[in-house]
């Protein structure tokens, strides 16, 4: 069976708009062994959605349509998708005693337009929306399943765990998908891609894509077998043969975020840390915590921005700046043994550089970056000079920052 | 003239990728008066796509397709527009030219398969891709225009816009369409709608949006008119009426983030800021120095995630914490007036709270945070109760700090 998604809305037509529900739908599907092989987008207008409904009863298996389920007369998917099947549409007492007693408990009265939520095609089922007032529905054609799911994420998803999920899972006939991500660090793309091609062109099942975000790269390899075992049986010999290719630059096989890896190692060695950070301008702690529970490692730090507060808070002796420069190797060792100093954490961090996009020189461009780690054994410094513009810069100077603790705390 | 955009791509039906370029190619196509009634995304698949295809020219006077044009077997865009429009592809050694020239300049022998670049269906014109190998393609099939362009975003984007758009804009002839964005911060949702659903419910043109982004909200006005001037005309009365609706909630109506409005008062006025955070842990001072040129006005902070650096670098009195706990009010206020005076900025803000999912209680649950704002004036501490998970919480006090300070340096 193969699916496809028909995302309805006139706002997802904007250029400020993207269907995500899309992302969430094909992830569960997918595990379930279905392929999406369509998404559409469509404005809120009837006969566009019935053209796009025809052209689509006759390719797919499964059809998801989301929006579109909601009380305005803009909220047109129950009357196309009961006009194109030619079933007419009939008020179920159930759902409007539900929309009643909804309404009744916010102290607001029904409007006769709420009213059409209580409508569903002859022969169809509903779906109950837990977390808002449009039902679902649920329809059987022939041997294509036409499913309505409302728009909002948090509606959507609730009703299709709870709803559609147990019932897919059922004629779901087509195996199953496993995907396993690895995540790398401190390898260019074309890089990861040079050492793995040869291995994982080798493969069509699993399928392996290469992800670059910002500041780490992802690679998905997917798996499709007639069960989960089997699936992650197909997924072993490429990851590991991967693993071994890439070495210590991949940094998690289960999902988890650079900083939580950091994280998980500092817990484990019994560590903590401190950092003093001018150019990230506290995107190293921010990150750090994003993390639940990590005031059990990370102790804090300071933002220095000024060259006042590069000796104020972390300790860096005036004389150091006006000698070097406050982008320097030794500004970046001393404000490394300065938080630590201060802070009593195990783990020093000091991050100085230019982000640009003013600031920059001949000698000391935009994107120098000096990264330094003290800690009970010494100090280590590390130059740097990330492309790209600010933001990146930032960002890839927290990302070997991050990477610089996870080595050493691990080693 | 209708448009619709077909992006091409497996990996664009996989849960982790959207297909971002429509989003450009909206914003640039509206900009010339022409609406995007459809968007399809379909795999790298022959059949599928002429489908696709087949039924966009039954409906679309402008069919865009994205991705596609690569050298490899999976790269199928070319063949299938030749085949649906039935005209046989030619090789144009001007582009064969090209190609050689490319990778003779970077040391490489080009593949046959790069020769399929050089295919172009016949009556067609062809684009320079200044950025990549894959040129694109600009076909006049009767009353309908095909144009399709590579799917890396920086090699589509410049293709767009120095190849298209202006050939566009020669046959637009639907008016211009004028976008203006009123951001709004310190009221829900839905009280921003409940003021101004009645005012802009009056309008067809302009059409009202309303976006809700994690800590702000965004208010779409979109008019179509015949000139620029004339849609700014008809924005402008909406627009009016929005702002004295909203007063001043509204914090930008040229597309500023908060950080950059506070960051031009505080230039403007001359000040300067530095911050104590503790459960924001940095995001604050990460969100002020986005802005380039912010050290202009932001000193930079001190993140006290351990009790032990609120004292030792915001100067909070150890007993200030142990008789009211981190989270309250008096080790906000002291965290505030603490790096006022040790980075002698003249505003300082300390952020106190508790971002979850843990180390909430009764008296104090997560979501609970105080800000304080110090300045010559005296000291002003706020309680706030944010709603979410720990992202929401850091994301909403972040944007209370901001708002705080917009207000007072404002006033």
């Amino acid at each position: 069976m193969d699916a496809e998604i028909i995302a309805v809305g006139s706002e997802l037509l904007t250029p400020q708009r993207l269907d995500t529900n899309s992302l969430f739908l094909t992830d569960k599907l997918n595990a379930l062994g279905i392929e999406v092989r369509f998404k559409t987008v469509v404005g809120d207008d009837r006969e566009r959605l019935a053209s796009v409904l025809r052209a689509a009863l006759g390719r797919s298996g499964l059809i998801v349509l989301t929006g579109g389920l909601g009380p305005t007369e803009d909220d047109v998917n129950r009357d196309v998708v009961a006009e194109v099947l030619a079933r007419p549409l009939r008020e179920v007492p159930e759902i409007r005693q539900q929309l009643e007693k909804r309404f009744a408990r916010v102290g607001r009265t029904m409007s006769a337009n709420n009213l059409r939520q209580a409508l569903v095609p002859e022969g169809a089922d509903w779906l109950e929306n837990k977390n808002g007032t449009a039902p679902g529905l649920w329809i059987e054609q022939g041997e294509t399943l036409i499913v309505l799911l409302p728009g909002p994420p948090w509606e959507l998803e609730a009703m299709f765990e709870s709803a559609c999920l147990p019932r897919l899972a059922q004629r779901a006939t087509g195996g199953r998908i496993v995907t396993r991500v690895l995540k790398v660090v401190g390898l260019p793309e074309s890089e990861v891609d040079r050492r793995i091609a040869p291995i994982y062109r080798e493969y069509r099942n699993p399928a392996t894509t290469i992800l670059a975000t910002l500041g780490s790269i992802e690679i998905h390899l997917r798996a499709r077998a007639a069960s989960d075992a089997e699936a992650e049986a197909l997924l072993a010999p490429l990851a590991d043969k991967i693993e071994v290719a890439l070495g210590d630059n991949i940094y998690s096989t289960k999902g988890e975020s650079l900083e939580e890896i950091v994280g998980m190692f500092l817990m484990m060695k019994q560590k903590t840390m401190a950092a003093a950070e001018s150019c990230t301008g506290g995107l190293l702690a921010e990150r750090l915590t994003r993390t639940p529970g990590s005031s059990n490692y990370f102790l804090g730090g300071a933002i220095c921005y000024s060259n006042e507060l590069k000796t104020k808070l972390a300790g860096v002796p005036e004389v150091l700046i006006k000698e070097n420069g406050a982008v320097s190797k030794p500004v970046a060792q001393a404000m490394a043994e300065g938080i630590r100093r201060r802070s009593g954490a195990s783990i020093g961090i000091g991050v100085t550089g230019i982000a640009g996009p003013g600031g920059g020189s001949a000698e000391k461009p935009v994107g120098l970056v000096f990264i330094a780690l003290a800690d009970e054994h010494g100090t280590q410094v590390r130059e740097f000079r990330f492309p790209g513009n600010r933001e990146r810069v930032r960002l890839w100077a927290s990302t070997a920052a991050l990477e610089m603790i996870r080595r050493r705390v691990r080693d």
